[in-house]
């Protein structure tokens, strides 16, 4: 797959972006909790309507994964070598055919003092369901990739 | 499957447990990271060679993943029935053949005010390779079911 990366460089403090969407399927909702979440409201659609959300609904961990589906597959997408850590909360649940989009905005750039070759990114990020509602906010920390130097010209 | 779910009544501030062990293949690594986060470091050993970490590494969301199953197949898992939100840091990366731990705190707990069939807990989790490195630490906040009140007796 090519696609373009864009590097440390490329990106300004309060730059923002849009991406998606990605639809939720009940099979995908059901085959990623039977993997890493199997609790009977996420796999199960008579468990989920006696949950608290009363229809069936992704795990956290799910939803996450949507937020780096959606990210990978975007022009936008930044050329991120390690995740440090992030700050997540999920104020409303993603559900069977919902339509996820998610905003992103740069909310913090620095150079890393020990690593030349990258630089260390906040951005927060919110995703949405098609009905407005917002199911992800992420502040997320990582280093990314700055952009390679051209090889010299050799002297002619 | 059946398992023992332990409610809200049954955990007290400051109860802690220890959970695992899951060894992740390279197999898993690739096959999580060709759905949900394709970077080529987590797809391609080659590519992975020419990464900050030298090998190849389990996505962020993997890692997420991997304390949910854990948790799933864990004799103390919490009866959960929401995930709020979470602050989570990444110090080391999961590898191939990782033995991989869950040590989990519960380091808040209260009633719900609006939901009295629920609680609200946080919990404090480290998760450890097998050499003793962190991969993950994770505060998290979320809904926990109380135990349902016994069905009255008939009067006889």
């Amino acid at each position: 797959m090519e696609y373009y990366m864009r590097y440390y460089e490329d990106i300004e403090l309060g730059d923002s972006w849009h991406n998606g969407a990605h639809r939720v399927s009940k099979e995908e909702i059901i085959g990623f909790a039977r993997q890493w979440d199997p609790q009977p409201f996420h796999i199960d659609e008579q468990a989920a309507r006696d949950s608290v959300f009363g229809v069936l609904t992704a795990s956290s961990v799910h939803t996450y994964a949507i937020s780096s589906l959606i990210a990978s597959r975007s022009e936008n997408e930044i050329a991120a070598v390690a995740m440090l850590g992030m700050e997540v909360s999920f104020p409303n649940p993603v559900r069977v055919e919902d339509d996820i989009t998610l905003e992103t905005e740069c909310i913090e750039k620095r150079a890393s003092r020990s690593r030349p070759e990258v630089g260390v990114m906040k951005t927060r990020a919110r995703m949405l369901r098609g009905d407005g509602e917002i199911v992800m906010k992420m502040d997320a920390t990582f280093l990314v990739a700055r952009r390679p130097e051209p090889a010299p010209a050799t002297p002619v």
